[in-house]
């Protein structure tokens, strides 16, 4: 027979069985906890029960795995022989406390209960033993009431309710008020309410006590709450928790006893500066709990001198030897100190920014470590304005935090009203059910976007992530009455021009006019920029369609344009109706007319975008969307345009319904448009090669890619190639200058990924489309997903949602074979991506690992892409 | 130095330097004028020039290869020699025919020159030669215009209109009442007409006639009529044509000569009868043209007994040696036969089975050549009604053949008045500007369907083709008013209630009642099918909804059916009312209210489709299309279905809207409603498994599949999976009976086919859903591809409709890796294909390639596609 699996880990000061490097087994808290042990710092002795033995409990029925039972009873001899104390004994009787601890920090998840082992005849002991009644009773009290609640699963209220009643009773204000007495009243009105509500008595067994709280804490894994927190977080469902089995140490033993929190440097700036609170007489959750005001590490070094100037050296000796910032937890019983959990502490951006660079500059950590230490995501918070924490808020609502930052402005319905208002200077927030290409210039004038509908890659949020505005999507409370101009959330109207805050970092919708913290890009910040650029191998391109875009794309590091959408510039006001006219147009030298208008004024966007971009390429794609996108739909928008156009309405309206489509995603879109209406892109081609050729001459050095959308056969990137070679040619011949010709090619079918060697034939480069990419690989459109992928994602049909980060498995062997073989047809082939997922992390490790040679991303998402291109690099180095 | 190329093949009766092998390099014609006089049979004397030098000239600027040139003259000078007759010679002059002649026969497509070599030198000497001044001077006069006309590009008409005026002028009712000064008079004329429009004398150098016309045959190749034929028939464009120049024999010569076509097999029934049409005193056009009534075969042994007896003696030498039924050219010149081609004659689909049964009985062909010989296609010629070929139609326009066959009905508008007229008894043709599933009904009640728009794949041709139901689509010239019940097409109204004809086979639409010819399956076909079935190793199911298709598919001789859809069955109208209360329940109990309703309903579908296909598979695919195709979308239907209801209009449209997609080709639809809403795929489960159960106990020998659409991820089919499966144990343990569960899924999306290895682990067989396939991977919806996608075939960016023939490059490449994987990850599995594509020839042979189990297409496809299997499995063995 084998010998079993080890389960149980043992520690007390100055040795024990693990260490930091076994967290995956003993849990973040445990692993800890044997470290501090080992390093000779004082920590209550216990004994650590394995993830291990939790994930076989959860699967097999609820049963321990062989040998547990036998090792629990081993280590507990252990624990009372070094506590000199025994569970359930009548004379010195041994109290524990059963805390959860998983490998990832998941703060208040999961279960804990305190004082483990008082019963009808160990409260006597202890009452004797510790000659402090009030504090024996004041435990035994917490003790029922947090097993009654986390064991049995009994409404902690109940107690709740018997504890009001009896400080009323007895007039006492605080906790600490109540007497032994009523303490001891309490306690057996407590065991009553366990009673009537279990049908049982409350245990008695104290080995039973014990083997049902490692079970509830075993349980607590899989409770609602660990289980959302495991999903926000992306925890892995099946780690499972360990189980730390500790003798108690009491911060309520009296006046000289107390418990605190402490960081080791301040969490919210990274300063290098002691933090933590202190309360006296209290036990553990007292307070986080926030009853009463704690005093701060100076306060408490007043009251207790001694033990202060211990946690101090600890302090400063734990992070020395983790060589980061750590939080504290700490119990001081009757003057001693004792250390019950450190662990790497949580802070802001800025503070982690600050204490990695710190760190370097008193060369305790590498500049690689420093990269590692920061989560690319956390970026977000410095380039935004923010909520100032400091703010009182009322909120009404909550959506998606669709783009992040803050923004404050009187809320309004239509893009017209956003449009008209900010050229009078006043801010907005522009509400609407969802937005659509037409609401783009009230979009852009706007403050902040909220949508019913829509998911985090709706079209209000990945415009507004271009943008780089604050929006909140699918804000699916509030009900929406455009035509009186208000909206609904619960009971509560809000009436059009009330002024409103929107934190699209968290998604609240809240009232009023909160105070906004500008945000500033630290000396801190860009030196860890520079040191991960430095290790990176791919480039960050920005998403950019705008001279304001670029110039702020360059200012975050971008080295040039990966995706401008031309689309964008036909939306404004003056070109709509060219565009239109265009549209409308019933053969080609009506179009021609058109396109003439449009010429110019696509030569001035280009110019100016160029300029901005000068010394780095500017990859513009061709018109992508269908051209209904651009005709009005509403009845009374095609009136308005007819007459607008000096078109008959019935003209205006048969056009629109002629070109719509059921499934416009896949209809005559892309590249569609240029190989059948040739003279458009031919335009456009025009006007980029004209504003390149005029700056060109006033010795700007301008770097244009032509970049063609939705191709699907190496034919159709034949023909646009030709055509924009040729427009090239003509406009060298006309204005007597010579420049390079890029044209390059999206890759955003299946089809085009399948056949990409012969495409790569007619390529300068390959742009993965990955959002289009996603729609077709997993035939699921953005727009309608929202109905049924939150499901799939909860279920765990998808691990998370593809339009955030890459599908590696569907979508990413695509990538992969493409990739491969357009390189195998073109050697050293430029491939980049500018699909949403560009700024993602997760999917920029995916581009690092298929050696694309670029992402590009939204201006304000490049200094994530930028980190986690450096994260990427170091976590996976190139072979070659 | 390399010698030149050989570019040209002399021929004589008797011997010849080509053969009937040299097809590709000859010609059809010059290959099989070779073959004939290797055979002895007697035929003018000439050479071939080659395809190479055609396609050398047109690919180089129109330059003829070098050496062609003295390859003509040597040529020349041994034709002159063998005929004993000099081009240009004032006494013995030789006269020439240069005709066109491709590798595939393309009638008409391309140029022909007679009587080359005439000038105003040699007419004198023919004069003489014959001592018939006016056969020299009609064949002048025939040669001039033919010359002006195919050489130079003069229009026929100025001609044409100077022949008439001549014959007005003569008083001459035919062309041959014209005397020979009428004639001589007319080649005056005309060489001044030639001179008039071109500039230039008619020349007179017979080497520069000869060149001339040589270069126009070589350019004929590219005229437009024969581009068109080309794309027609996938004939490839750079094949090119021979040129044959042969020397002349006169049908014109007179009363004793004349010319004639014949079939050594009656080509319209296949009848082993020799049938042919000769003309007296006539030249090679005029027979074709119409404009005397011709001998038949019969009546010319009357007048020419030797000539007719060689005939029919070559006749049967060809056919002996050819082993086809043969198409033959030939001309009487003084009562001496020549024959001008052979060729394998066109047929109609029955004879072509009768001739190729016949010849396998007469031991000439194989049962392999004889099933080589049917083309495919061809077949549904044979399965559908067709218009009497010897009716006089009113064709008033035409347009796409959606789906084969005729119809005679009452011209109405709405699918009600169609289901009110057919319970009435009336035949109807329902026209539609396009149809959507609500029609359904209305279309299974009219006896054929006309839309306005939509292409071969619309939703009506890919419905009425399923229901074997003649349809034609994209008849974009009519104009409807539906409002005014009329439709215009050109300046005729035609209003309700009017008959009309469809002949869906051609895409004719026929003003009032034509005659309709019945098909029937003859023995021989039977005989046929047999041998086709017992080589072919695909096996072929049919897509079935209903019983009558089951047993109309059993009859065609499916194996079972591929596709079972299970929403056709919700359209029904006393179905829609509880397919509408399920999807407007607010919630799972109000679902629960409408599906108990659903139930026994779909039970008894089910009941009767498994009964129909008792002892085969039948694959049920649980409900795929979106949600919202059930509901009106009309505000009129709204409130119709509203009242219907008892539900408030407002609820109704609500919904609507809610459920209203932007792509719902990617929406959510689906196993992706089967996960989200479990109880609605769970009544399906549960009535198909209670219809197996009851008819199981009957001892019927029942065999569902059930099959599970749109599935991305291994995850959805195996959610899918265990609630089928739970469903069977419930049913199985009520019914107390044991059944086998099978369940397999679509694979429809790139995504599945990329994952398939892992898929398959939770799949009995696959079915290739290639129409959403295609659509997914090429990124183009097939109910908006009409816009772009004929441009596309046109231009050669896809080679042909990939929603007609599987895009072998794209979807194909997803098709073999699924297949790959899913048999790597299951060994053996079931594979087939149930879209559209199941029933066409290419895309069949292609499923035989990728060693698939079977295809699956509708009823009327069925033979077809065991015809096409059976060739591929002929023309690509499968090696073990």
């Amino acid at each position: 027979m084998m010998a079993h699996k080890k389960h149980i880990y043992f520690f007390q000061s100055g040795k024990a069985a693990g260490s930091a490097k076994m967290k995956n087994l003993l849990g973040g808290k445990g692993a800890n906890l044997a470290e501090m042990c080992n390093l000779g710092i004082p920590v209550p002795a216990g004994f650590t029960i394995s993830t291990e033995a939790c994930v076989y409990y959860l699967n097999n029925n609820r049963k321990w795995p062989a040998g547990l039972k036998e090792e629990i009873g081993k280590n507990l001899s252990r624990l009372e022989k070094v506590m000199n104390a025994r569970l359930g004994d009548s004379k010195q009787p041994l109290l524990l406390s059963i805390r959860s601890g998983s490998r990832a920090s998941m703060p208040g998840m999961m279960d804990t209960v305190l004082n483990l082992g008082l019963n009808n005849t160990t409260i006597k002991a202890l009452v004797k033993l510790t000659g402090n009644e009030r504090f024996a009773y004041d435990a035994y009290r917490r003790f029922i009431q947090m097993f009654s609640n986390v064991v049995t699963g009994l409404d902690g209220a109940l107690f709740e309710t018997e504890l009001k009643a009896m400080k009323k009773r007895k007039k006492a204000a605080l906790d600490t008020d109540l007497d032994a007495a009523a303490l001891k009243e309490l306690c057996e009105s407590y065991k009553k309410i366990y009673k009537k509500k279990t049908g049982s008595p409350f245990p008695q067994n104290i080995g039973k006590q014990m083997e049902m709280a490692i079970n509830a804490v075993f349980a607590s894994w899989n409770n609602q709450r660990a289980i959302d927190y495991r999903k926000l977080y992306n925890i892995p469902a099946d780690w499972g928790t360990a189980v730390n089995i500790q003798s108690m140490v009491f911060g309520n033993f009296g006046e000289d006893s107390g418990t605190g929190v402490a960081f080791t440097r301040d969490p919210s700036t990274g300063a290098n500066s002691f933090f933590g609170e202190f309360l006296v007489n209290a036990q553990g959750e007292d307070v986080v709990a926030g009853i009463r005001t704690p005093l701060s590490v100076d306060g408490m070094e007043a009251v207790f001198p001694q033990a202060t100037r211990d946690l101090r050296k600890i302090a400063r000796k734990l992070e020395n030897h983790y060589r980061d910032m750590l939080d504290l937890e700490f119990t001081v019983q009757q003057k001693k100190l004792y250390m019950l959990q450190a662990r790497v502490g949580k802070r802001t951006a800025a503070a982690a920014i600050k204490i990695a660079v710190d760190l370097v500059k008193a060369k305790k950590i590498t500049k690689k470590t420093a990269i590692l230490r920061i989560e690319p995501t956390q970026l977000d918070q410095l380039l935004h304005k923010t909520i100032d924490p400091k703010a009182k808020l009322n909120v009404i609502t909550a959506g998606l935090p669709a783009s992040p930052g803050a923004a404050v402005g009187k809320m309004i319905f239509t893009p017209e009203e956003a449009i008209r208002m900010a050229a009078k200077g006043e801010p907005t927030i522009l509400v609407r059910y969802e937005t659509s290409p037409e609401d783009l210039s009230g979009m852009a004038a706007s403050n902040g976007i909220l949508t019913v509908h829509g998911g985090m890659t709706s079209h209000a949020a990945v415009v507004a992530r271009g943008m780089g505005k604050c929006c909140i999507s699918g804000a699916g409370d509030i009900k929406l009455d455009e035509n009186n101009k208000t909206f609904i959330v619960g009971r509560t109207a809000i009436s059009k021009y009330t002024w409103i805050t929107l934190d699209g970092s968290t998604g609240r919708v809240i009232l009023g006019k909160a105070d906004l913290v500008q945000p500033e890009l630290s000396e801190d910040f860009m030196t860890l920029m520079k040191w991960a650029d430095s290790v990176r191998t791919l480039e960050v391109m920005a998403n950019a369609d705008t001279p304001h875009d670029a110039a702020l794309a360059r200012k975050f590091g971008a080295k040039g344009i990966g995706l401008c959408r031309t689309e964008h510039m036909f939306f404004a006001k003056e070109r709509i109706l060219a565009v239109r006219e265009m549209i409308l147009a019933e053969n080609k030298s009506g179009r021609a007319k058109a396109l003439k208008k449009l010429l110019p004024m696509q030569r001035e966007d280009f110019k100016g975008i160029l300029k901005a971009m000068a010394g780095l390429p500017v990859t513009i794609r061709l018109l992508d969307p269908p051209l209904h996108e651009f005709l009005p739909h509403t009845e009374t928008a095609v009136e308005k345009v007819a007459h607008e156009m000096h078109a008959l309405v019935g003209d205006v309206k048969k056009r629109v319904e002629t070109l719509s489509e059921s499934n416009p995603m896949l209809g005559h879109r892309g590249c569609r448009l240029g190989v059948t209406f040739t003279d458009l892109y031919e335009m456009q081609a025009r006007a980029i090669f004209e504003a390149a050729a005029d700056l060109l001459k006033k010795k700007i050095d301008v770097r244009p890619e032509v970049m063609i959308p939705l191709v699907g056969t190496p034919e159709e990137l034949k023909i646009c190639r030709e055509m924009v070679e040729e427009t090239a040619r003509k406009v060298q011949k006309r204005k007597h200058i010579k420049f390079p010709v890029i044209v390059g090619t999206m890759i955003e079918l299946p089809r085009a990924a399948l056949v990409a060697d012969k495409i790569a034939a007619h390529a300068d480069f390959f742009s993965f489309g990955t959002n289009d990419l996603t729609q077709t690989t997993l035939g699921v459109s953005r727009d309608d997903s929202g109905r049924f992928l939150p499901a799939y994602v909860e279920k765990g049909i998808y691990p998370y949602d593809p339009f955030v980060s890459i599908d590696e498995e569907g979508v990413g062997a695509l990538m992969r074979t493409a990739t491969k073989a357009g390189r195998s047809a073109r050697k050293g082939l430029k491939i980049g991506i500018c699909g949403e997922h560009g700024g993602d992390p997760q999917s920029v490790t995916f581009c690092h690992k298929l050696r694309l040679n670029y992402v590009s991303c939204s201006p304000y998402r490049i200094p994530i892409a930028r980190l986690a291109a450096a994260h990427a690099a170091l976590n996976h180095p190139r072979k070659s």
